[in-house]
């Protein structure tokens, strides 16, 4: 048989990747597969089995080795806010995280400012393996663009809130916020805009979802009129639900009920719902949210370093419940990193439960793919390397000294090894619908030089505008400046 | 005035690091300097200053450029266990670590895997910049050779218990150890000639502390005879104290007493102690440990991992006490890595205290710099930069995308971001007394590639002795294996 015969035999693929430790996220647990191979085409995945086999069956243009390497779904992030990578590290160790060290740089952070963020952040998250990011922000110009030119996998979310511009000046801690019906509906208007112009963009890669900040920021009617607006258009709801103290005064001064009870007498609490954070939410109200179908996006590092809590997370999957890791905003996580998140997931719970047990390798790993793309609505698109999905693929080189060995018998490290012992760092090869995002370590969509010196000299405008501005002169963290502690 | 005769006038230095945001530690805070130089001569730190004022006085032999970089001492890790890295991965998620998961592995742990072990360790852990590597192990043959040549400072702790070998075999939990005062004695004079040979070799780099592995493990004359050795010799004591659940077991069965109370009558808290852990003390046992002058190893990740326990040292530091961090063993924690221990430090404090002013981002660096060197006993020597001191310095990288933006004013956004954002990846290059060893990620010593085959080939041995020793079949995993969680 010649060359040419054994090709017109085989099948066309655009890419195979083989010889990798490959965890495919299939069926209750992991799904390892040793020597595997995955054939792509089309942006998705076509095949997935032994290397042998696969390579007999397929031809390929493009053939990656994934040798000693570990290859995965790439990861979900569920809950980012990205512009805020541009002012990170501004305020961490204090009380009163918003008011007494965000509050300022908020107020300064323009639209360019807001845009060079987006920028890092999605550098940032694509270097470590992120793949989908589910951002919430406050349109600016050129948001989306950022994630559709990078290649990336994005469900944006726009902010919707009746906080009137303005109106917050004189507004005091225990006061109610001065809702207007007005600045409401303007911002539900934009967002179905936004969700007319970018979902489905990309091919499919761009999705939108509707984004009440919170409960307490928007007027019940007004709350009403934002599901049955995602119902018509089959958009999912990704809100802030019991997120601070702050909120939940609100709520018991305007509705006379938590959150919790609030949505689920009006008829919020289904699978419609991503709920984000719960922070403050009870068991008896997590467990409620989680048995309507909600599903919760828990931030594990940015409520740490901000609020000192864990949210109830494992509550919320005992009860049934899907969970998807978000990295929030880098002002107060200070990184938007999954690997980071897997992490501090599950040692945080290991912590608030004293038990070793509890929130093992696999079950954070199953958080920041498979069961986080289900939680945020796209379990039949990402999240698993099965054939039909798209080919959101990583490669994380578990030769890195901070990663060996790689035993398989009769325990297999490679699961805790990424879990607690990789920092994203490892993570070799990006790929997005079958596109090669990042290989060996180097971006191909992304000009990572302009975007970092982009994003310092963004950084130096606003914090100079903040300098100039005495509502400065309110952070918490000037006493540490003075003390020589910065 | 001639060139020649300019550089007549200036003073020598083997190597000037210049344009730096140089973080010294002097001082109570972080000693922050703008665009700053160190020079290096013999080894040593002979001046700290502007960049501008150096370059001026001195002239170099070498100069390395550390714009956008931090410039910071190497970092302490004041208690790892390194041989344990050849078998990372193999032992998380579980009840009963020792017992359940790390046992087997324990048992076939040769020597030769222990020194692969000990050269992946100490490439892992200078890839992310500690400098300062506080090991504790049974001696081997190689075992201090391994800093010797890195040229890494090491600060050795050979094991002194009287567990007899293989005295172990029939040990039930509950049941008392079967102590052996011969076995004792022998480690005893084991450490001392261990001593002997090490303490201040390679220039003063390496030095010796004596190690009774914990207070259960020992008779009382045998721990009152390594305090006489360590005293007349001037050497510390570096013991586990209140490490677990099991060792209060035992002292109340042998001792009639609880761990801090048996120490403190047998005069043993004083500033010659680091006790290693106090996982099981409570606040008022810390308190007094603390104020007898001793000091603290913190290792926040492998007893998060192992215990989901946040050891007490929050109250330790107010009770005046020094704390040093430490990364244990990367089969109970997984990594080896300083960054990793300040970022859970701060977080795991917070969130134990719900309080995110708990363990600020300064407090956290200076237990891995300036307060760990004290806590260790080598205050003098590094741990800040300050002339006279060893040249032990890191150069990281703040322009990498997840550090970014470098802000100055009103807020100095560098600290919190080497705490809460590095992975420790961002270390560029790493000097120790003076001498390069790592350059732009390059590593000047270490074989990188064959110390990553070695641990693999290595690790590879260890497992399959432990799958075909039938005390394999206790091991807690072996459910996640069956299960294809792992």
């Amino acid at each position: 048989m010649t060359k040419a015969m054994a090709e017109t035999a085989q099948e066309r693929a655009d890419l195979l990747i083989v010889h990798g430790h490959l965890l495919t996220m299939r069926g209750a647990g992991v799904g390892y597969l040793p020597d595997g191979a995955l054939a792509v085409a089309g942006g998705r995945i076509i095949a997935a089995g032994p290397t042998g086999e696969l390579e007999a069956r397929f031809a390929a243009d493009n053939t990656l080795d994934a040798y000693g390497c570990a290859v995965l779904p790439g990861l979900v992030d569920a809950h980012m806010h990205t512009p805020w990578a541009v002012v990170r590290g501004v305020a961490q160790d204090v009380a009163h995280w918003m008011q007494k060290g965000l509050a300022p740089y908020a107020k300064h952070l323009s639209p360019q400012a807001a845009l060079a963020g987006t920028r890092l952040n999605v550098l940032e998250a694509l270097r470590a393996g992120t793949t989908t990011m589910g951002d919430y922000a406050t349109p600016f110009p050129g948001w989306a663009e950022v994630f559709d030119q990078a290649g990336v996998r994005a469900r944006l979310t726009p902010t919707i809130n009746a906080l009137p511009p303005g109106g917050m000046a004189g507004w005091r801690v225990g006061d109610l916020y001065p809702l207007d019906e007005k600045t409401g509906a303007a911002a539900l208007q934009n967002a179905l805009d936004f969700a007319d112009a970018w979902h489905g963009a990309a091919g499919g890669r761009i999705t939108v979802m509707l984004g009440p900040q919170g409960p307490d920021m928007i007027g019940r009617d007004q709350l009403l009129a934002v599901k049955a607006a995602a119902e018509a258009r089959g958009l999912m709801i990704h809100m802030h639900v019991a997120q601070g103290d702050r909120e939940i005064d609100q709520m018991l001064k305007r509705f006379g009920q938590r959150t919790p009870g609030y949505l689920a007498a009006i008829g919020y609490l289904d699978s419609q719902l991503l709920a984000v954070h719960l922070t403050e939410a009870t068991d008896a109200e997590t467990e409620m949210i989680a048995a309507g179908g909600a599903s919760m996006a828990l931030c594990s590092g940015s409520i740490g370093i901000i609020d000192g809590i864990v949210p109830p997370a494992h509550v919320f999957r005992r009860a049934g419940g899907r969970v998807a890791l978000g990295s929030d905003q880098a002002a107060g996580n200070n990184c938007n990193n999954i690997f980071n998140e897997m992490k501090l997931t599950a040692l945080f719970n290991k912590i608030k439960y004293r038990d070793p047990t509890v929130m093992p390798a696999w079950e954070v790993l199953r958080m920041a793919t498979i069961e986080g793309a289900q939680a945020i609505g796209l379990g039949d698109e990402v999240g698993s390397l099965e054939v039909g999905k798209a080919a959101d693929i990583i490669l994380v080189d578990l030769t890195e000294p901070n990663l060996l060995p790689i035993l398989d018998t009769p325990i297999r490290t490679i699961v805790p090894n990424l879990v607690y012992a990789a920092t994203g760092r490892e993570v070799r090869t990006v790929i997005v619908a079958g596109r090669v995002l990042m290989r060996d370590g180097a971006m191909q969509t992304l000009d990572a030089a302009a975007i970092r010196a982009d994003a310092q000299a963004a950084a130096q405008e606003v914090a100079r505008q903040v300098a100039a501005d005495p509502v400065h002169r309110e952070m918490a963290l000037l006493d540490a400046m003075a003390a020589g502690q910065l």
